[in-house]
């Protein structure tokens, strides 16, 4: 499989004996499985799944072929250190920013190894997806985009933002998708200003903008998208400022393709507002696959260019406190020429 | 207030100067801020939680009296860094299950700081609950047990398990409920074999014994319950094994109350149904709060004793590979004479 030999080619070339990963999502990209818990040890040339009881079945179902599943009971430490010492592994990666300080010093403690803090290693493996990925991809991002459709019918005066979550978020389930891929955000009139707004029970009312932030899992891979609704017409202010942003995403998905820095298309988003006098505090977007959030992240500090087949989000927003907020946010797979767009649902201001 | 209390006292005890709280439910718990990132550093008399722009006006609103909040900017780093240097402290307690190797190695490196690594230092004061803790996670077992009756209805012949859980976590929302506290099984058939039998799309048969554990978070504080449904009649050995568990939970129940330790209650359980050649390969239960899984965990090696107000769960199964499972869970509250049950559902199997 291309993903593992990337994965020994890296291994090799860090120089190092083997990778403790901790992270549960490199673990399903390296095995396939897809269960909550479980270790895996890298060798140069091995994958060892370790996992308990409850696991095991599962884990032999699932894992690619040449995954080794091992059951441990009894003390994680002792297994892995034996594994270690079988293997006669001395240079031993970790996931610095994964592995929680008590792991790490307890396999710190095992005598004649030496651990090399590395950061992501293999997210930025899984940063360009395969032809299974994309698919997994572009099936969560149909699957939330006919739920929403779907779930636009119960937006009316009157309606809890949470009333609004509850009928999405069934729909993804009765569309085929495994759950959401975050908490979906509802975040009406003032509410909108909050860019992390969590549904509440705020009742909605007409004529305010509702930011709706949503997402579902298929297959373990993640969709990520945000519209912005409003029952009746909304404030005239709030016109221009939503035209700005749909300016803005065109430009975003104008401008990027494989080849370009991160961080280039994020000024040039952020160039556009700067001339209107407009800006906003977050990134302009980020990686999505196997978690919401992943590697390339698009924010003036990234220092990742676009290759092709990645999938990445470009989310423009403005946020006026005490009045309110609005957002774009598409799910796209980056190509030499441009973008595929996997999310077909207007731009527009959609008046429920 | 008194879990600050209980806070400072045991910073006091172990002679540390402060902790570095990296867990977001340990955050939540000393200062009542609900959102998803954040940092907290207590000194021996001040609690400071440090937070992004993202989060500031959230945690303005939210947090106790008494609480600092404090919006960084640029470098987590420094910014910690600058607080630890200008509140003198050296003796710095560390959260070591909780914190990342990365975080760790940053702050060891500020210079005179000793970091001294502390496990379950917030969990364990966590563990008895209050009034308004114990309020929160009776409302969640209320919502659970209610939208488990009225999705009751829904479980036909056919159905998928996938459709089960739209329809549970659907009425979650509707009847006043947050989100699920984790993601709700529904084994049915050989599936009930596993005990984390996450839904899948397999069709409901009938006369096969259906698993559906379930639990929803109301303030932030979850539920989890466990009853076994049957489309009709199940096998007819199924039905001795399920009076066996039956019998086990009325033995945990019956045994359960403060003074009364963790592993004993764990050991009175596994002993009935050893006479009966019977075992199950989980801990009894666990505590349930702010998680759905934490101190004090009810297993045979458990250090816990049950105290006045701790909110448990006693939760035996017993599974058959390859023909069938079968589990009863409870979230209770442990008394001086007893437990109060919060889950206000049969104990029978259910035939839907």
């Amino acid at each position: 499989m291309e993903r593992r030999e990337k994965f020994f080619e890296k291994i090799s070339k860090n120089n190092i004996d083997g990778l403790f990963v901790s992270c549960i999502s490199n673990i399903r990209y390296l095995t396939n499985f897809s269960g909550e818990e479980g270790y895996l040890l890298s060798t140069q040339n091995e994958l060892l799944l370790i996992v308990d009881s409850r696991f095991i079945e599962q884990a032999k179902k699932e894992t690619f072929t040449g995954v080794d599943v091992l059951e441990y009971s009894g003390k994680i430490n002792d297994f892995i250190e034996n594994l270690i010492k079988e293997r006669h592994i001395h240079w031993l990666g970790i996931e610095k920013e994964r592995i929680s300080f008590n792991i790490y010093s307890n396999i710190e403690n095992f005598g004649s190894i030496k651990l090399v803090p590395l950061s992501d290693f293999v997210e930025t493996i899984r940063m360009v997806k395969d032809y299974d990925e994309i698919k997994n991809i572009s099936s969560a991002c149909k699957i939330s985009s006919k739920s929403f459709n779907e779930a636009l019918q119960f937006i009316k005066e009157g309606v809890t933002e949470r009333d609004v979550v509850a009928e999405l978020e069934y729909r993804f389930k009765k569309n085929g998708g495994e759950k959401p891929s975050f908490d979906t955000i509802v975040a009406s009139g003032e509410r909108g200003a909050f860019p992390h707004g969590v549904a509440s029970d705020k009742k909605i009312e007409a004529h305010e903008p509702i930011v709706i932030d949503f997402g579902v899992f298929y297959m373990g891979y993640a969709s990520d998208t945000t519209r912005t609704v409003c029952i009746g017409e909304p404030p005239e202010e709030f016109k221009n400022y939503y035209r700005a942003v749909q300016e803005a995403q065109n430009i975003g998905q104008y401008f990027a393709k494989a080849g370009l820095k991160a961080s280039e298309l994020d000024k040039k988003v952020r160039e556009y507002l700067k001339e209107k006098g407009l800006s906003f505090g977050h990134g302009l977007g980020h990686g999505v696959g196997l978690e919401i959030h992943e590697p390339p992240y698009i924010n003036a500090n990234s220092t990742y260019t676009l290759e092709e087949n990645m999938a990445i989000t470009i989310e423009p927003g403005l946020y006026f406190p005490d009045r309110f907020g609005m957002r774009l946010e598409d799910t796209l797979i980056v190509k030499n020429d441009g973008t595929d767009q996997l999310i077909d649902l207007t731009h527009e201001l959609i008046i429920a």
